[in-house]
């Protein structure tokens, strides 16, 4: 990096990018430690507020042009924060989202920002998943991803070995149970379990925990995947 | 059409395509007096399930791949449902959801879909908007955009003139009344209302109708406008 080697993204690199002002501050206000440093456009009309925000934190702040024009692809975005890939651990005493091998970039980036908004902070992905470090999946999260705490577990048997204590709440679309305001867990301890995008949770789901049905008409055959999240997330998080 | 002019959407045309067979299928199910023709791509692998399809509905079948590359344009879709634009009318004993100047059209479409979702089929835009009939649309609302009806006003003094008697709901981050399961209306008479994507609704609604607030963290600065919405229409449907 010290030669700035700003490549389009790939998932094997070791590090990735913010594109945007306000995920590039929630970069610096969270994971100030992981960030190699921020591209500004000559553009950019903030330029002394996102150079002091670097300087406050040691971070190199850089001006050149034509790196913006490597990286982004279809938006344009005036400050770019190049960060190293980091990892995390969730705890053990607080609420989980799980997602099942969740396919969409954008799905993914939403329900990282709608859980910071609800007060969720910590995210088990199931492989196969999309990539939270690709700059789509930042994006959409408006920088959550570097709040939120996530964790990839390779089977969902993976991740129960380890958080078997937690409730388990599964989300089906033939979940025995309504989704409603009665019945939610006391405790912090517990999982909110959705499927992929496509395929929802598999009938082998239903007898792990308890499943949980979102009421909807059969005028559609489901609900877009950070839609369904949405909701679950914050009926439970309401209830705490 | 006779001559199956098939080319890039724009907004001027007074046609547009549901792309995908799920789309397609809705649009025929729905909508059958729209539809101009169906494409199928020799690829696609339930022909003779679209071909009775259509043809129970009176409606062309045709074939021919070099259409697909011509309006498809990241997305491989193997059924291109071609329709005419229509009008509707909002039903006046029906609860309306008022989007004012949405400009994402996969947000529009993520909303119509959980709409039809939540029972709600009533949809007021405040112009300038996103394009309900772009193609992007139609395929994030996965078809709800047939069986959703929809109209655009110029302002929302024009809606209010005309569903003046709708309990008004705006959705404000600054909105006085917590969203729960209590105080919402017994009347199916009420208009949720959401604003813009980057500025939400402007101070002059905190004087209409009653303002709530989706309670949320100070993590995120909002949250997204399909997931508000979707939060704000899960609460009020299920009351009902």
């Amino acid at each position: 990096m010290k030669n700035y080697d700003i490549k389009p993204y790939k998932k094997e690199f070791d590090y990735s990018y913010a594109s945007g002002a306000y995920a590039t501050i929630e970069l610096l206000r969270f994971r100030p430690e992981a960030v190699r440093g921020v591209f500004v456009h000559s553009q950019y009309n903030d330029k002394a507020g996102i150079e002091a925000l670097c300087r406050s934190h040691g971070v190199d702040c850089l001006y050149g042009d034509k790196y913006f024009s490597r990286v982004n692809q279809k938006e344009n975005s005036y400050v770019l924060g190049v960060f190293e890939k980091f990892e995390c651990s969730l705890e053990t005493n607080r609420p989980h989202v799980v997602l099942v091998n969740p396919s969409d970039m954008g799905n993914l980036g939403t329900i990282i920002r709608t859980m910071a908004g609800f007060d969720l902070y910590d995210l088990a992905i199931i492989s196969p998943a999309a990539d939270i470090f690709n700059p789509k999946t930042i994006r959409a999260s408006m920088g959550s991803a570097f709040c939120v705490r996530h964790k990839y577990f390779s089977s969902f048997d993976e991740y129960l070995n380890i958080y078997g204590s937690h409730e388990i709440f599964t989300f089906m679309l033939n979940g025995r149970n309504l989704l409603n305001a009665y019945g939610l867990p006391g405790s912090a301890r517990y999982s909110l379990v959705f499927g992929n995008e496509a395929t929802g949770l598999s009938e082998c789901f239903a007898s792990i925990g308890v499943s949980v049905k979102i009421p909807q008409t059969e005028m559609v055959d489901s609900l877009n995947l950070s839609i369904a999240a949405a909701v679950g997330m914050f009926m439970f998080a309401g209830k705490r």
